[in-house]
């Protein structure tokens, strides 16, 4: 894929900076361990600090040291699982700021224009985004909307597309449809006909069982072009990873790495490590002995413990960095091997060693 | 000054490591930034991880992968300020543990056991330090203790020499007497007559003002040899060091750059920047025009001050890098500075910069 801000190999794993920043990480060691594009939140910038400072700053990428290409979500999950007292029509969504509450409106037309000034390298537009369960009737007209919305998104940024410099950023259509095979199906071949540059299957991963996850990404991604990116909002953990991309997916994005970093649990190749469990207070091993990143080639369970202990900032950030290295390498190793013909084998090997938690 | 892990170009400052961690930084950053040698503290790591884990890690420097040279104070002042209950005699000083109230017995000898293991490149013998203000009796009870200990402690390092790898460690000694002017030189000459590595001023810096503080260094360095470092604990914010410098004091550590980078105050050459503060909100100039640190190179006011109003983590590592830089870019200016025999120019010049804070 060609962004304005370089190309990314598929499949690709997405850091996640929320607040304009990777929590914990410096931009250049985010880069170094392997990403190629990182994700941010349209609802969290526009709240703060606000999309006068980000303009001024002459954009996202100035104003957080980010070099490499950014996709930024809609706001439209974060309306509907953050803020307050929201207020759905088919104009756009008012809601309450869930920092301050103060009062906002976002448009399908006015999200564009944020992700605009924010120069995200892939806009995503504005959508509507149900809970799950959800029955079937308000999953279609939340799905319905969503189409007129990805309409009203792709006219508006063409419509300004030769005066503003929105030319060359990309905008991919978002995929509703809750569970329902049926409505998802609509929605995808609805969304097809329009030019988008890429889609995206949202919706997803909002509690259902994995099963029914998989099943829904299988399901569209065979409606959508081949020749066009698919990205999958919000997943996913390691082995959801591997089962999107047997399924056809090439992008993912997941707060899981540092989430989990900050709270002492790091991934590794042999499953998950809670480094304060007492077994690691003299385990001199480093994470995961098949990772190579600045985590594992300098620091040993005992010392991680040891930070973690001790409340120290380091903990966190050192076990952060290796999560994302991992999450990252995973998605590099899977590109490895789609290009040797070789997934399958992959997977399965990969599956055998992460599920086998007795080895760490 | 040469030691087990390498030179360093003195007068130095020495980033503090308390938790075995320079709180926030990877060693990687710190090293970058132009670090000689850093310091860690025998009381913290004693308490936890404890010298098991850190003797069966292969040493400090392999456990927190700092390849540098690595200064280990004594825990002395640890146990006069931050320890319950201690008990001191001429043997040493019981105390409890200010985490689980457990009870320890340091002694002159076990603090040189201790740092031993720790592969410290520079010891400090135990020593007592008193508070401030102090009466006269007193401090000299504490001094003459003092050297009394600096004596078993250079005695037990030597007698072990040839049979434990201490052999190439360095050991200084600390001269004690609180502001009496009398008791320092006292110390100061009975602590010279002790073939020490170098020489710690320790004592000062304990909430005394200026003026006293920079007395009593400038009439104990008179005593030390020139040709050994003169170390000042704990010294201090950087107008203390360039007086201290200006004395003939050649190193200095401090816990004020973390300290004031976690709470969101950032030293610069025109004096400090509070980077909450809502003039910084569209401030996109760099924290400081002439520093050349990775946050200075990468990151403006705005952004900084938008990830403290963030609470994000990044911030406070961001600040804290900056200032461990402003503190080693300051003394290698003195260096220069003392090389082309201009330190008198260079001191009065930052000094009427830093104190220009309006400019900020």
């Amino acid at each position: 894929m060609t962004t304005l801000h370089g190309s990314i190999d598929t499949p690709c794993f997405m850091p996640v900076g929320t607040h304009a920043t990777i929590k914990g990480l410096y931009p250049k060691d985010v880069e170094e361990a392997g990403a190629q594009i990182m994700l941010s939140n349209t609802y969290h910038l526009f709240l703060r600090p606000g999309m006068e400072v980000i303009r001024k700053a002459g954009g996202l990428h100035k104003f957080i040291s980010w070099k490499k290409p950014i996709l930024t979500d809609s706001g439209g999950y974060q309306v509907f699982s953050l803020a307050l007292l929201r207020k759905l029509n088919d104009k756009g969504v008012e809601f309450q700021s869930h920092i301050d509450g103060s009062k906002h409106l976002f448009t399908p037309e006015s999200i564009i224009d944020i992700q605009r000034d924010l120069g995200s390298d892939i806009m995503m537009p504005l959508d509507e985004c149900v809970h799950y369960p959800c029955t079937k009737d308000h999953a279609e007209v939340a799905m319905k909307r969503t189409i007129n919305w990805a309409k009203r998104s792709y006219k508006h940024k063409n419509e300004h597309h030769g005066v503003n410099p929105a030319r060359g950023q990309l905008l991919f259509g978002i995929v509703q449809g809750a569970t329902y095979e049926g409505l998802r199906n609509i929605c995808a071949k609805e969304l097809v006909d329009i030019d988008f540059d890429g889609f995206a299957i949202g919706g997803v991963s909002v509690g259902e069982p994995s099963n029914l996850i998989y099943n829904i990404l299988r399901i569209t991604a065979l409606v959508l072009p081949v020749e066009k990116p698919r990205y999958a909002m919000g997943i996913g953990y390691p082995p959801d990873i591997l089962e999107a991309i047997e399924r056809g997916i090439d992008m993912f994005d997941c707060v899981v790495p540092t989430r989990y970093g900050r709270t002492g649990t790091a991934f590794t190749s042999l499953g998950k490590v809670t480094i304060r469990n007492s077994p690691y207070t003299e385990d001199f091993r480093s994470l995961d002995a098949r990772c190579s990143c600045y985590t594992c080639s300098n620091f040993s369970r005992a010392y991680l413990r040891h930070l973690f202990n001790a409340q120290e900032m380091l903990g966190l950030t050192l076990l952060s960095l290796h999560n994302i290295y991992f999450f990252l390498d995973l998605t590099r190793k899977a590109r490895e091997a789609i290009k040797n013909n070789q997934f399958s084998e992959f997977k399965k090997e990969f599956l055998e060693n992460y599920n086998n938690s007795s080895c760490v």
